[in-house]
């Protein structure tokens, strides 16, 4: 299990790299600029996660992730150079993968530590969010979680569903988990789904 | 006086879900972002603090804090249901309360953990302005903290008020750093009350 | 060496104060946001360090560093009521200054916890540029780590510098490391040196 899950994890920190450089390229940084974004996308949101939980951070051990990270936005950069124009849903597609695999991994991280469930959602939420919120407030972009409806809510439920699965099913978990995740997220960038909290009100601000 | 400092600090927590809701609503957010805004104001500050003392993160070890959020985030959610226009006077009182409660608990946690009265008030300081710096950054406003004069002031006197009390007579010097801090903000919000650092300036930039 | 080392630190710290004010004042801020903005400045990038390390924060156990910052942000606020204009260069250079002390001083932080010279580079890096990238994302600037090619390559370069001399010649190691950081940066500032990633694209976005 524990193979699987450093795995898992690794891909998360790879798509999530991959994330940042796009969004590098959109807004035409240069420079190891590009670097500093990809990384702060893949290890900001685990980063904030073991510091809340008193964990040591999980790359300061392990120089891995950070390779992860280098081929990741390197290769994402050579691939970018053939490219005239990447469109919006190339990155909102690479960051629904990276929110599957994070808000899963963040659960699993809290509850192998010993924390609560109910813990344990919000870390998988912190996990799988706060990376991308650090790059689009470094990116002055509006952030995704504040923007987009259902952002936060998938990642709520895919660590959820992994929490409440994972002491009887623990492989069926993590995939139903980065499943109901990645559905979610890619239903409500296609279809517009969301969830209105407050009524209409264009009259105002 | 821990049972005091325990409901002292859910008022806060849940005074300033309130803004963080307020900010949401007049910034036409929706889904969980509201929830993720509410919550990052409550417990931005004291995660700040907790961190940078070394102390467990008061609000993972303690799930009441997050039920508190969630009332209160909920209650407003229902409350602004029925408001066509929210004044941004009601969001600089919400955040008032919520400063006055954070400066002086922020004080007290430091001080309780051993460090010096010097220490504490730089704590209590960054417990009251963090949560809002970092709601305002996401939210993409300027933060108070730097736009509006006394802002930080207030947070450095009511945690001083404090921290010199507090020795002789605790519960009135939480309730004298409270009330020097909720008097001087409301007095700068209501009377533009400012402490100039540069001479006038409009001929650059 | 460590006596060297802790007013190298405090140097450090007190030229970021100085940029922190020097942005302070170009965007009009008043009242103690600029003190704020000098310390987010000054302490950010070595407190952000301390806590990915599992350090104790470097300033809460010594209150020399806030003092360091409030005479340096005092001084430089004394200095610029007799100043009408500030060329942005003069905050460039306070910046690269500090990012030469820092990119050195955290990757000795790293290396005398016991961390890899790996770890030791990136935490360089780190201590360098979050402060400037919190102080920017603050005022609400593009970071300049972000729009400025070769800022965190500056960073990276001094800090691979110091950590390969360190073991051989420590006092050389750091005026090579800090040297080889300020030569890059401010060679980068005069000359637009740059480091393309991307290929020319203007057409989107």
């Amino acid at each position: 299990m524990d193979i699987l899950f450093y795995w898992t994890d690794q891909a998360g920190v790879a798509v999530f790299a991959i994330a940042g450089t796009l969004l590098a390229f959109r807004k035409h940084m240069d420079g190891f600029g590009v670097i500093i974004l990809a990384s702060t996308t893949a290890i900001g949101g685990g980063t904030v996660r073991d510091l809340i939980l008193g964990l040591p951070v999980f790359w300061t051990h392990d120089p891995t992730y950070i390779y992860t990270i280098l081929v990741a936005a390197v290769l994402t950069i050579v691939w970018l150079r053939y490219k005239a124009y990447i469109p919006m849903t190339t990155l909102q597609i690479a960051d629904a993968v990276g929110l599957a695999f994070f808000a899963t991994m963040g659960a699993e991280k809290a509850l192998s530590a010993g924390f609560s469930p109910f813990i344990a959602v919000i870390m998988g939420t912190i996990s799988a969010c706060f990376g991308g919120m650090i790059r689009d407030v470094l990116a002055r972009d509006v952030p995704m979680v504040l923007k987009s409806e259902l952002y936060a809510t998938t990642c709520i439920v895919g660590a959820m569903v992994y929490t409440l699965l994972v002491p009887y099913y623990p492989i069926i978990a993590l995939a139903a988990g980065m499943l109901s995740t990645l559905i979610i997220r890619l239903g409500a960038i296609r279809y517009q789904w969301s969830l209105p909290v407050f009524p209409d009100h264009h009259d105002h601000h």
